[in-house]
This record gives structure tokens, sequence and C-alpha cells, in this order.
């Protein structure tokens, strides 16, 4: 079968020729529909995070899918139903995390992921998976479901943030996203309806197809290079949550001084080793006095998943039409990686519907 | 009457001769029996952290009390009950902090603090406050007291710590305080009992009266000196805990590196302006891959000084008898304040039992 992955030594996508899967006991057979390609995608193939699957000299990638059901081999699954697949699978061994329902919180020793580390991913014709893994979705989600796995990291993400406020009476009124990728967009359009005022950091010149998003949200676009992260108070308010999607390391210390009291900065990105210099005595002080709070975040398990699907119906359809800027056939997987100012949401479409 | 207090162009405690208060309505008249000494008092010494009340040339200090009910004035106190009063007050216009009820939530220029930031404090014979900041307690705590302030802070800290896994399996199982001062060590107290290991983090040479109740406890003494706080999952194990309360502001990063896989970091320290180097990227990265949190808390509401309130029952006598070391007139103020490696809480007796 066809498959997008890449090969030992390389760093390119290839379209590859593997043996399609067959199902294990409690594994479903999925034929695939879409997969969204996102930055982690560019981390594998850089081969600076996750890892090939043990004893294979390909890493088929691709871990926001959505598949149909092609033999549900005994599972509750039924044939021609549109599934969304979860990315940590456990490894050999299984351990607390997964046995309590909580892989989004197992270290990355503790687990695998599909597409990124130790397991192959979705880009492929045929993928198999344990059903536990797989969330039904509607039909008519099948096109934009490629967009529930990341949002799942944001429902994540901010169940953390109101979780770690749960004791207090606590309801964002102003909201600052770093990052106007794909992740930060969906964030703005998930949080943007339920607060006051919200803000999208970025650093693009106009005219830009996520800037007048973000606009037409009813955000306010920041650009970076005018107006830092810890500036945003003084420039413009401060805020009570921050949702960090730029993987810019000093978006993490910079997001204590954009936050008012009482306010949470979740943290998603993953930056490289990077060494600087900050006022440490401050910033600690900072999270103190105002009882601040500072939340990373990676993955997301079933509920969030679930979360996603219910709020991705929510989402204005003009959005949702003008995320997902590109589709491609796996045969033009070089073009669809090479990425573009343009692009916001790019998929790969093994079977049309 | 006497108090105890710094005078304007001092950084010395100074017995003081100043017009006993006069209760407002709503407000009861109350006879000081016992004040703690702690960090902060110094730092209101020295200047660096709070300030005088609007329009007096003196401060008094104290914000650690136990107090006797001379005259309830008209609330619902009775003459002759103990209470213990809480710290933070509204300024002259309340604000939506106090309105519901989380007065320790407000920012520094949101409130004032008793003893502390543009408020008299308790080290006075006669000392006033509203009904609604005072808690009563059992006569037979009435010694012991001047710690529920302390403890209420930790209450509060762990209330935020537990609540920001709320929506997660989480009992810490390992915890490490730093800091093994009195706040410290009556964290350690706390939560030894309902965790596997405790490690307590200073930098004393044995033999050490507060390293003997670390030992005592059953926790593991850390000579920050020969390990550091970055070092200990290598030396010992990581950690589900960190409570912070040296105001080092290293620690309050190295406590990244200290925490295990979910783990939480309270920061209760408030350390000056310090710029130094960290591993920004190698540190973002760990907080999001390892799904850890940094949260910092200050002060308590009256929920948590009713939590200490039961906690303080809970410890051993013969933990509550070495906190407790010293026992000073307010006419030997200049001693109290002198410290010593000795002593762990000194407190200044207005009115013995």
């Amino acid at each position: 079968m066809k498959a997008i992955g890449v090969e030992q030594g390389s760093a390119e996508p290839t379209l590859l020729d593997v043996p399609a899967p067959t199902p294990d006991d409690g594994e479903a057979l999925l034929r695939t529909h879409r997969v969204g390609i996102d930055g982690t995608d560019f981390e594998v193939l850089e081969g600076t995070h996750g890892g090939f699957p043990a004893g294979d000299d390909y890493q088929i990638l691709g871990h926001e899918a959505v598949c149909m059901v092609e033999d549900p081999n005994g599972t509750q699954l039924d044939r021609g139903q549109f599934v969304v697949p979860t990315v940590r699978r456990p490894p050999a061994e299984s351990n607390e995390y997964f046995d309590r329902g909580e892989p989004d919180m197992a270290p990355p020793e503790d687990c695998l992921e599909r597409g990124i580390d130790g397991a192959h991913g979705f880009m492929a014709e045929y993928v198999t998976s344990p059903a536990e893994y797989l969330i039904p979705i509607p039909n008519e989600l099948a096109d934009v479901g490629v967009l529930i796995e990341p949002m799942s990291n944001t429902a994540k993400a901010l169940e953390l943030a109101f979780s770690s406020r749960g004791v207090l009476e606590w309801e964002p009124e102003r909201v600052l996203v770093l990052g106007n990728g794909p992740l930060g967009l969906l964030t703005l359009a998930m949080v943007q309806p339920t607060v006051e005022h919200a803000y999208c950091l970025g650093r693009r010149d106009r005219p830009d197809p996520t800037i007048d998003i973000i606009e037409e949200l009813g955000a306010t676009y920041v650009d970076s290079r005018e107006t830092s992260v810890s500036e945003i108070p003084d420039v413009y308010e401060p805020v009570d949550l921050v949702y960090e999607a730029t993987g810019y390391a000093r978006h993490a210390y910079d997001t204590i001084d954009a936050l008012g009291p009482g306010g949470v900065g979740v943290l998603l990105g993953l930056p490289n080793d990077w060494t600087f210099e900050i006022d440490g005595g401050a910033l600690h002080r900072e999270l103190v006095l105002k009882n601040k709070a500072l939340l990373g975040s990676v993955n997301s398990n079933l509920r969030h998943f679930e979360s996603a699907r219910e709020s991705i119906t929510t989402l204005p359809e003009w959005f949702l039409d003008r995320i997902m800027t590109d589709v491609f056939p796996p045969e033009r997987a070089e073009e669809a990686f090479a990425g573009g100012d343009d692009r916001i949401k790019t998929v790969i479409e093994f079977e049309a519907l």
C-alpha cells in the first residue's frame, strides 16, 4: 500500500510502498481518509523529536487522522463508520498511565506515539488500531475531522487551566494565544466566544490570511516584532490566560509578565535547548505575589478527543473552510510538505469521500 | 499601650508607647496574647517589603497572632474567647477580591496587610479587627495558635496544588520541602503522614535542631551545599510535589528538574531581583513533555485559617513543643529579633495565660 514516511538517513517525506497491516485481536482495520500535517511532523523528519518503530528503517508519518472502518474485526465498531484515532499507545508492557486512562500524562519513555515516537503513523492507505483508541465521528465531520486531534490538545490544556483555578472564582476574560499556526487559530476560535477579548500573537506581515482570520474572529493581532509578550500588559492589558503554542522558549517566561493576578499560562511548545538570561528573582516574585500559574501540557486522552468532537461543531463554517487550505494526494507529498505563508492546514487525502 | 514597631528612618524593632485603638462598628477590641516573628517581619524592618500605614511615622509589626476578645463590641464574639486574626484587609475602597472572599488572591495594590503593608500589626497590647477576619480557636490552642497563620499559607498552597491536578488521579507520594525554617518544618509535619517519603532541604551543619526534627518526623534532610535541587532525582528520586519556602530564586527553576511526570511545584518565597542564566529551552520542554506545573501562592483566606486550625490538632505534641523555641516579653524585643541557629519559632508574649 501507499504510505508517506521518512527513511533512515533521510529528512524528506517519501512515498513508500509498504505491506498493509493486519489487525490483531481487538483491533479494527481502517481505511485512511485524510491526515493533517503539523509542526511535529517536521520535527520527526528532522529527527529532533520521537523515533522510528523498533526494528524498522522507516517511519510512517501522520498523527492527525480521519479514517473509515474497513473491517471492525470483532470490535464494537461499524463498517463504514468514520473514526479519529488517538495518538498514544502503550509500550510493549502497559503501565499505570494507560491503566488509569491517562496516557497523555505519561512521560515520553512510557508511551509510543503514532507517527511520532516508536510507532507508525496514519499517513497510509490502511492502518490498524485497538478500538479503544478510536472515537467515532459523524460523517459530516469527515473532511474537517483532522482538526480534532490538535483541538484535543487545547481541550486538555484548557481543562488543566480551569482545574488549576478550580477552588477559585475564575472565568478568564482576556486571553492571549501565542502563535498563529493552525493550533493557535483553532484555540483562538475555541475560546473567543467565551471571553471578553482575545489577542493572538504572531510575526507575519499584512496582508496575511491568518491575520485576517484573527480579526474576523474579533480578536486583536499582536505582532511580536512590535510588542513583546512581556509588554502586552502595558500596550494592551494584562491577561487571565496565556496559551503558548510557539515553542519559543522565552515565551514561557515572558508569559509570567503578561498575566494579571491569578492568571494561568499553559505551555504546549517544545523548544530545543537554549540558555539565556532572565530576571529569575523578579519572575519568581511575580508568580508568588500575584498567585500566577504555569502549566505544561502535552498530548490528550480520549476525553479530550470527545470534547474536541463537540467543540468543532461550534466553530463557524467560514472559519473551518479557511483553516483547511490545502488538500494533496499522497503522490504529491513533497509539495504538501513544502509549506508556504498562504497555507494554514494542509492535509493528505488518501481516499476521497 | 506597649507595642513593638519600627519607626521612620530606623530598621530596628522598637518598644513604642502608642494610643490603644478603639473599635469601630463591627470591630472587636482584642487583647493580644502572643505574636510570632517570621522572615517577613525582617523584610518589613529592612523596608524591602510592604510599607507604613498612611499618615503614620511608625509601623506596628506582627501578623501571626493569638488574641483574646476583650470587648465583643456588638459582634457575635464572646468576651474571653481566643481568636486568630487573618492578615489581609481591604484598602479604603473594597474590591472584587474581598467581595468574593478571596483577599488572598488580590495583587499587592488591592489589599493592606496587617503588620506588613499599610496597616498596623498585632504586636501591641490591644488590637482591633472586624469580627469577620477573626477565627475562634479553643483555649488549648492559645499558646501554639501563632502557628495557624503560617500553616494557613501551606493549607492554601496545598489546596492550589491538589486543585491543579483535580481532573487527574494524583496523590503525591514523594514530597520535597525547600527550606527548614518554621514554615518548611510545619509543612513537612503537615504532609509527612500522608506521603510515602518526604525530603527537606536546608543548608545547616549538624548538630542542628531543625535537622533533628526533620529526621524525627521520618523525613530525609538534604543539604543544599551537597545536593542541588536539580540533582535530587538522580541522588534520591523525582518528587511529585515541591514546596518552595526559601525565597532563593534559582529554586523556582530547579524545581522543574526535581519534579517527576505530572509533578507540581508550589512557590511561596519572595526573592529580590536577580538576573541569571537558565536553560530556558530545556526547562520549558520539561514542563510540557512531562505535564509539570509551577504555582505561585501568597497569603491565605478564612477557609485556609480554618483548615490550619484543624491541621494543627493533628501535629505531634513533641513537634509543637520543639518548634516553639523562644518566648519573650515585649520589653525584650531586641533580643527576640536577634535570632540564632537554636531558634525556630520565637514569639512575643504580651499577656500570659
